[in-house]
């Protein structure tokens, strides 16, 4: 493997979750393959699991790491070509990347959208430009459209916790705008498992279409929720409005009341979780909810994904 | 040892200070006790010795260690149960600790009172919902109430450093607002020393009685101070008027004229200090000071409580 | 070695910048030298190239490295004697250090100048006390006034890259004020190295004299362009009107038309830099340009002064 920035840079995606659930065994295993090896992790945004995760996983390959926010202890970074660099933006992003690509056997990369230019967040910019010009294997730890190793842990642990899954993702309410990257990933994968899946948003709410491909939508909620085993529940900001928190007359919620007419679902979320707005208590505490093991699995993912670039450099 | 929240938690405190006297004469013979073990250090405020002390004492000891500023790294915690989530708290602490406790083997947690609810800062709730949620070893890194590695540190300086202690724990000057944890921590670990011990502050300074209980407290600073030797200085908010900075007409510095009185007695602090506002740069700068010395026994009383935790683990 | 604040720390320079090309062929080979020594990375200002590169520098020598952004996870830190510490500034510098040298065996330390008081920068005074009261050996991550790592590794690229060396040191245009530490180094490297050196800056702009003293200073940029084989460009505030920046009228940036000028110059900068401000694309992205590679040697200068200094603790 020579980079992870999205889905289609795994060749045979069911082995991987195979090979996920092998490591989970004896994750320790492995302890020199990373010796000598740097892994830096740059933060644009905030992380928790990501950032703790994508560490340990690591360090117990024997890596070195170096992880830097890059808002607060590096520079701005300017990412357009050519321009008079008179703002305050002190770097370009070719040169950080060049430099790091240096100091760096793999770079892992988060950086979120603007959510206010679809156009230029369509371009995932940040973890691209690295990409072009590190000259280094680069993990996506959650660009602007797309978390894959989130959806390698949300694959696994469908593996090992639903048999014959009947998915439906479903929007959910939030007070801010949120990315599409998560929910965007959990499609691909879903698609690459060739797993039933069903998507249910309100109206206005329809994913970009060039991923829901193929996919039934359904803006009523409660029918979606009929027959299925698991729910995957996530909030986005509108895509056709790009950004934009629509006024939602219904309640999208996902309670009890709307879990008990599935077929006894599984409940997933990939956390962080407004509890009681996305979610109520009573669905993520009990004990259909897979919550807290999606977010182990992590550990597992991201270990095979550095595991497979280690393995070629 | 299971957790180390409050100074209860050490069976046999004295041989735990005699443990760290052991320990700091060799401390590089454990370093593969925590080989494979993730230490997270999360910190919701400020920290210069406990961050690098810690780090230090669990490196030595062979563990990973990843460290995260909370505030601006992670997500703000909702820390209520039930409440419905739509304020600027992103994440419930309970899904935190869930996650965080599956990714690492120990975790240490620092988390500052707010100094304006009294009731709910004594509930310590971070550190207490990590210790409810995280299902691993937690140690307090200084939590609302308690600072219990200062004061094994502290009380490993004492017998290092004064044949029968007479101390007298003296309240100082500040400008700010300042919690009561080190104090607490402190007077605990002097009566499961049976340390004679005095304790000094104005009039309506005096901390928690439940606290406190069976010690005199005495409002005449140098009346106080007469035949101590050993000062040891803080300042704290008042407890009665919880958080409030008290009007003080005294003088409350430790300076030399005070330290004259007392029998040739060392002086102690947990640092940071504010220099001639807490006490004279005379005083600090002093052969009888041990404020360096209180610092660097941090590392070992850290790596002590470590070593317990791995060994039971 | 005992310290490395300034040039003047390495005896015998030619054989330092030798020593640096010798270990960049096999920088893994020390791996057990800095076992249970401990690294303190002390940050009071942003970082890229010098956090990554010393980090990776001390990780490959086997040390464990503990990094830390000063302003946001400390305390701030009253550099004063004998003040009051009523303000902003809850610790004293020396008390801090003096903390910080019993953690670690070896300390860096990241401390830009104000650019407002020039005799209070000259002192230097963060790292000095650093270097006072730590007891242990302080390694300058860039202070006021100077920067000798990156000296150190425009050296090796030097060396590495252009032979018989005809160099011009340009200042380049800024939007903001910029600190004299990286000239400063540069110049006293290409003095110890006898370098064949000319200055070339707008009227207003000299550097600190006792610094360029004996070196030709040109105010035409273009005449002092001619017959250079190496152009290193650096923005500077002005010196004399400490701090400021000057209203300029001619063009400085440094273009192809006046790369055209030299002897086919390389093109050299420590970044991050301002494209199209400081220095345009085109040139900077040439075949000539070394910023790449200087930023490479940033890893083997730092492992060498470690080494240096590990070699006698």
């Amino acid at each position: 493997m020579k980079n992870f920035i999205n889905i289609n840079d795994i060749k045979d995606y069911n082995k991987s979750v195979e090979d996920c659930i092998s490591l989970k065994k004896s994750p320790y295993e492995l302890n020199s393959l990373g010796k000598n090896k740097t892994l830096g992790l740059l933060f644009f945004n905030p992380s928790l699991r990501t950032r703790i995760s994508t560490e340990k996983a690591a360090k117990i390959l024997g890596m070195n790491v170096i992880s830097m926010n890059f808002n607060n202890e590096g520079w701005n970074l300017e990412c357009e070509d050519g321009v008079i660099m008179n703002s305050n933006k002190a770097e370009h992003i070719k040169d950080a990347a060049r430099v790091v690509g240096q100091y760096c056997d793999i770079i892992g990369i988060r950086s979120f959208p603007s959510l206010i230019n679809k156009t230029d967040d369509e371009k995932d910019i940040v973890i691209n430009s690295f990409k072009k010009y590190a000259n280094i294997p680069v993990i996506n730890l959650e660009s602007s459209i797309y978390h894959p190793l989130q959806a390698l842990a949300d694959a696994v642990t469908i593996k090992e916790k639903v048999k014959k899954p009947k998915i439906v993702l479903s929007w959910a309410p939030h007070i801010k705008p949120l990315p599409h990257a998560v929910a965007n990933s959990f499609i691909n994968m879903a698609k690459k498992m060739n797993y039933d899946i069903k998507i249910t948003n309100p109206i206005g709410y329809n994913l970009n279409e060039n991923i829901t491909d193929g996919i039934e939508i359904i803006n009523n909620q409660k029918e979606a929720f009929e027959g299925a085993n698991l729910v995957y529940a996530k909030n986005w900001s509108s895509y056709d409005n790009y950004g934009k928190v629509l006024d939602i007359k219904d309640s999208w919620i996902i309670d009890d009341d709307k879990m008990n007419i599935t077929n006894n679902a599984k409940f997933m979320h990939c956390l962080p979780v407004r509890r009681n707005l996305v979610v109520s208590d009573s669905v993520i505490d009990s004990d259909n909810s897979l919550v807290v093991e999606q977010a182990n699995n992590r550990v597992y993912s991201a270990q095979l994904i550095l595991k497979n670039i280690l393995n070629e450099i």
